[in-house]
């Protein structure tokens, strides 16, 4: 029997700023780099990318960045999110722990995406541009900023890495009702994905590829902008919402967590999940211990190393300090496609260091367990990325078990899993890939690092 | 730009009570007649089937019917349901009407069918049902009872019709994810699936025929029940949730619809949606206009017969007077699975011939343009079933619009696309069967309706 318990918020209860980790850092990170002249970069650098509204908010340390009333509008279609009591999946594994999660699959994607997806294209209609250009993967980015773009009337061109463009159709059909136009990369439509194809014309693509051709198409056009779903400092302040939710229903619930874990892939939905529970800790010294959640076969943060890197292939990006397993790494065909990224936002990294989060990686077949556990016990079926918060979410629980504390522990469950039924067909059919990844496998991707890497 | 407007009810507004419109009709509906006798069926003709409490409900004239703890306790995982004000697709229109829509894809199953999967299970586990079989074609009504079987700790044995089995994979694992079996229908499980496939070992099966192999499993073994996701009355009250928080929500938004429409396959959720306003009409004289939207591939209410007809395809059902296209009757494979049953709730066929109701029928091209329409504009991807409703409302709309005259209109939009991007696929490559019916195709159903049908 169910005795669910959902944790409610009022609309207006939305909040009303991002919250900026920044603001709090006991020091601040590593500066991101021109690539060609090894010096900071500035606004200018980025203004060809992003509008300045975005550049700003990206260098900013402001605690609180007020959220505009037409994001917030949009915000409305589905937030404030729940916060459940996961009472079914306590019983399940018979622990004195309390396990909370907030729900962000209730989203018109069906994940988190669109929190930062609203704000990005609503700052850059703001400022005029007429079209965004950005990469997916297995799709689920492309399609939450399609949603976007239908609502505040911005073209989206998205570079879908080719080889789920091909499996995954169904992601390109939900762009495509949203108005976008999803394009197979590498592409004949910029020099980049011509490069690749010229030498290699059955190239599947991957995700540093697709991040070279929208870059490219947004440097070179004057009304085109580059957005990103994930890595960058003003994604992860947008994704804040979450985890000031998450503070004001666990209050409401009379409980405050031990233990906060998200998966980590770019790192967008762990960050605004934890941010706000860490700024706390960071201001008042409200402690709790934060768990990152990485698949073992794109084990960044766990296995990666620290160092300045590009953040794609054809080496556009600027380099960023973070952890890494090298812009030429290629991660084998996980379902988690959302976790399929060689290196980790920069700040993630950065509170890593600092030793202020933890991090585990997972093998495919244990989070696919872990996740069809959680939907018999609690009736949602997740995302195989979040099924990886799942499996540390379990393990923490067990340990409670054993020694018998009733910690208190949250999670972000940040999407659902109904575009992901291919993943549970092959986990059903016991055909999953479940790898971990070889000491020479991640030398080999180590080698690709630039030599600024050494700093 | 989006200026969402969401009307939301707290927790404790979900309802306490279904509603049950037997309480208010002007003349009772034609009986339940049992095929052998020709006699009305009486409650221990159907408790080999079905628990007392639904037998009970089934034949009830009592208004409310309370809703137990339990089930309400599951429904809190994402009831009370958003009523969004569409001011996006208004806008689009250009139409002086107000369009609201109530939105049940925010259920873990993404429909509106947990909300009697959730009560009948609870029924089914409180009188000792073991384990319940049932139907489905393209799996909507499998997952949600699989999500309630896995909730309440029963068995569930799905018969999914082979064509749907074989191209809609995805369904079935999520039917498996819950814990529930998921056979292709026909099966060698039943004499039923054995016999038709000794005539015909390639048989795709049919809802008709996946019907008489859950009855027969259900009737042969005394720990099994059957369960069905439409057409009865139990069924239809325990959708009465959504009108129930829908007449609330208005109340909040300071209005009262002149037009109510639901898309209709057996009736539950265009039921749900208007059976309590229609009560109101029939208490209070507070009138408004009902609208059910079909496909033009499978017209039950718009050209179907009003007769004496079987459930299912074996003749395994009692005889229901209701609109039919004859049990014999299988539609052309259009996306909007759930409108594919030959007949009609005979509650809601009532309610056409007293004229209380109208109906439409729309081809599936019109549909899935009023839907992509509705998803450019409201950010929000209808499945096919709901498209028929948002195509009358974009209808009507426009009637407002040339008329000038500001109607206010509500629809139920009964579930997300994410599961039917096949669909959306077919759609945007221009492939979509697109068929209305012949009169020949039409007779050919009807020559199969049993000889009490001149009734």
């Amino acid at each position: 029997m169910s005795d669910t318990v959902k944790y409610v918020l009022a609309e207006d209860r939305i909040p009303k700023a991002w919250y900026n980790i920044a603001a709090d850092l006991p020091q601040p990170p590593p500066p991101v780099l021109h690539p060609g002249t090894g010096q900071p970069v500035g606004p200018d650098d980025l203004a060809p990318l992003f509008p300045m509204a975005l550049i700003g908010q990206e260098v900013s340390t402001e605690r609180e960045i007020e959220i505009p009333g037409p994001v917030r509008d949009v915000y409305r279609l589905w937030r404030p999110t729940p916060l459940y009591r996961a009472r079914g999946l306590e019983r399940a594994l018979e622990t004195p722990a309390k396990i909370y999660y907030k729900y962000e699959g209730v989203s018109p994607a069906g994940s988190h995406k669109p929190n930062t997806s609203v704000a990005q294209a609503f700052y850059n209609k703001e400022e005029g541009t007429a079209r965004l250009a950005t990469e997916t993967g297995a799709g689920q980015w492309g399609s939450a900023l399609a949603f976007a773009g239908a609502l505040f009337g911005l073209e989206i061109d998205v570079y879908m890495v080719r080889v789920s463009f091909e499996q995954k159709p169904y992601r390109k059909a939900l762009m495509e009702a949203y108005g976008a136009r999803c394009v197979a990369s590498p592409s004949e439509e910029t020099a980049t994905g011509r490069a690749i194809l010229a030498k290699d014309p059955t190239s599947t693509g991957s995700l540093g590829i697709a991040i070279s051709e929208a870059v490219e198409v947004a440097a070179q056009n004057d009304d085109t902008k580059y957005s990103l779903g994930s890595v960058l400092n003003h994604v992860l302040l947008h994704q804040t919402v979450i985890g000031r939710e998450a503070i004001e229903q666990m209050e409401i619930a009379g409980d405050y967590p031990d233990i906060v874990v998200g998966c980590t892939g770019g790192g967008s939905n762990f960050a605004g999940s934890v941010f706000p529970f860490l700024g706390r800790q960071l201001r008042d010294g409200q402690n709790v211990r934060i768990i990152a959640a990485e698949p073992a076969a794109c084990p960044s943060l766990t296995r990666g190393r620290y160092a300045y890197d590009f953040g794609d292939t054809s080496h556009l990006t600027p380099l960023v300090k973070m952890h890494t397993l090298g812009s030429q790494f290629v991660p084998s065909g996980i379902h988690a496609g959302g976790l399929r990224y060689h290196g980790m936002s920069p700040m993630v990294s950065h509170l890593k260091e600092l030793g202020l989060i933890e991090a585990r990686a997972y093998r495919q077949g244990e989070c696919f367990a872990a996740g069809v556990q959680f939907a018999k016990a609690e009736g949602i079926v997740p995302a195989p990325e979040p099924m990886h918060a799942v499996k540390a979410v379990i393990d923490e629980a067990l340990v409670c078990k054993e020694e018998g504390v009733a910690r208190t522990i949250l999670f972000n469950l940040c999407g659902h899993g109904h575009f992901d039924m291919q993943a549970y067909t092959d986990y059903l059919a016991g055909t999953l890939v479940d790898e971990e990844l070889a000491d020479s496998v991640l030398a080999e991707g180590f080698a690709g690092l630039p030599p600024i890497a050494a700093q």
